[in-house]
């Protein structure tokens, strides 16, 4: 299958770092309708380089959905099982939000910056739709919209000592998921410590998309000597470090508690939300299937396209591996899949169904033991 | 600008005819989170062998969002200024859906299946969401799914004699903007006399995503004789047929009076629906901006990634060009933008800003003559 390139309209809207983060890149993808580099010099490259030094990438497609007014923290409430109520200003948590059956809606990291004032920063799907829809339904006081916030990510093990060249070394105070208003580039921005990726860094959310390319060339400029890259969400990374990806690893037919992400929550908070009675009842019944870690063997796979099955020994389909990929690291095949809850003791055995043939596959701990 | 190859993963959902349609690609997008070809041999190539002869699209990223249930009109005819209770079982309509601000969410062909159901046919936006949300806030009646139903197009003047080929000659008796629900390939479909192509032709509506490779393989086969090639909506042919696409000609920052889509309804209609009042306080004031067909000077253009401001002869900056493309059948290039309503006579002169330079431009009629 020849692989295509992406044609670009009006459509998807232009990112403000486009015009820096386009150059050297050799593969993407479309998310939140924008361009989402996937790849510059190869996966592996980019992969060890990550690992090693910094990198600048554009999430811009981590569009924000500001949630703003007197009902702003019951809403959002709404949205999700985690507890916002719990969320002080100038924090941010990771929220899955769910539908009326716990189905998974998004999962954006929510920020809290002010009382009333939230952005939930969303992984790939029109949230801005959902939550007007269900406000305007619900009639909450809140105004909800796209405030043109677009993210930028520096991550890597450098990436505390790029951001105080340009921040100054209190920035390295900066606990995890805490967030400051600041200014780079004569531009405010918002700094948080988070990113997805597990080598540490900060996202930085710009507010004014004509300063992108301003804010672009001072981020590379003090890492020069830190052998700073545009670099990109990396598939072995990401993997690797237990992430997970909103439309592969989990999509709406998921629930949080089959996904693993009620390690983030505790069922029962007080304020109602949608997918409670659901959840509820899930919970009591106790899961079905469970998500897990698997290493894979044979040769080294490629990320599936089609959701590789998973059989039991006596060839039946009792589940699907939803990403795969070879870590040059561990020198194996790691991924995540969904399993039979009583079928996910670490060791566990199952074959995985590729198009190049049956591999032998293993339930994997948080270190990708078996 | 490098142009990046599109990975793919399980967050792209696979159209069921991937496994034909990709072949000989060499450009795509991403729509509604599913690959959409955009290109294969050339978009000139591709667009004289539209106007000539037949082509099969795989437009499966044209998803459906079905809404059942005793509330199912009532909710339909919420989502939309367009009166619903006028759309006939086995008939289709053009309906532009709303927001509080009259602002455009999406552009879907409503399809009503019967008295309680209905498909949006979607352009680019997650309106499952956007639907679900209002529903469950409002407390209509009603369940709203994703049906898994893809459509396949038949577009092309020789599209009749296609389609009479696998059907009989009674699917020539389907008028415009009606469908029928039958069987090809063994496999149930409905099939629609619509297209997103002023050249005529069908949309074939697959209901088991199985049998997308053998819906397709009857097309081709059918069509050979007829020089039937896998194709793909077409920037020429659609600008010179006057074809509007969400995300480009309009967004959720445009209402449906400005972008001219009040050509498809009246405003008043009995039933409720959200941005009446809205719709209603715009069309007392008058529209200030107007979407039209310009004429545009010069060297071929190539379609604006950013748009093109618009100027006027002080050079203030009075619109902005949404779409443009060189026809070589006019051999001028032709485009869409907008325009303060006081300047869209037809033949009014105006300046286009492109990176190569400012280009002389005019209003154009529906003929695209100035």
């Amino acid at each position: 299958m020849n692989a295509p390139v992406i044609s670009l309209s009006r459509r998807l809207r232009a990112s403000p770092f486009e015009a820096r983060s386009m150059q050297g890149i050799t593969s993407a993808s479309v998310y939140n309708h924008l361009v989402l580099p996937t790849c510059y010099e190869s996966l592996e490259a980019d992969y060890w380089h990550l690992c090693e030094h910094v990198q600048v990438w554009d999430v811009a497609c981590q569009i924000q959905v500001e949630v703003l007014g007197p009902d702003a923290q019951a809403f959002v409430d709404y949205l999700t099982p985690r507890d916002v109520s719990q969320c002080a200003i100038g924090q941010c948590i990771y929220a899955p939000l769910t539908d009326e059956t716990g189905g998974i809606v998004n999962d954006p990291l929510i920020l809290r910056l002010a009382a009333d004032r939230f952005w939930l920063s969303l992984s790939d799907s029109d949230v801005l739709l959902w939550a007007k829809g269900l406000a305007l339904g619900k009639g909450f006081d809140v105004r909800i919209f796209d405030p043109n916030v677009f993210p930028l990510a520096v991550q890597g093990p450098k990436a505390d000592e790029l951001l105080g060249r340009v921040l100054g070394d209190s920035i390295r105070d900066l606990t995890f998921f805490r967030f400051i208003e600041t200014v780079i580039a004569d531009t405010p921005v918002v700094v948080a410590r988070t990113g997805w990726s597990g080598q540490g860094g900060y996202e930085i959310y710009l507010q004014e998309p004509a300063a992108g390319i301003r804010l672009w060339d001072t981020l590379m400029a003090a890492g020069q000597a830190l052998q700073v890259r545009p670099g990109c969400p990396n598939l072995i990374e990401r993997v690797e470090s237990g992430l997970l990806s909103y439309g592969n690893d989990m999509t709406s037919a998921n629930n949080p508690l089959e996904a693993g992400l009620d390690r983030f929550f505790t069922l029962g908070k007080s304020a109602d939300y949608l997918g409670r009675g659901a959840l509820e009842a899930i919970a009591a019944e106790g899961i079905r299937d469970r998500l897990v870690r698997l290493v894979i063997g044979g040769e080294p796979v490629i990320n599936p396209r089609t959701v590789y099955a998973i059989q039991n020994a006596r060839g039946e389909d009792i589940g699907m591996v939803t990403s795969a990929v070879c870590s040059p690291r561990l020198e194996q095949n790691i991924g995540f899949g969904y399993l039979p809850s009583d079928n996910c003791e670490q060791g566990a055995a199952v074959s995985v169904i590729t198009p190049e043939g049956v591999r032998e596959a293993w339930v994997a701990d948080q270190h990708w033991s078996v």
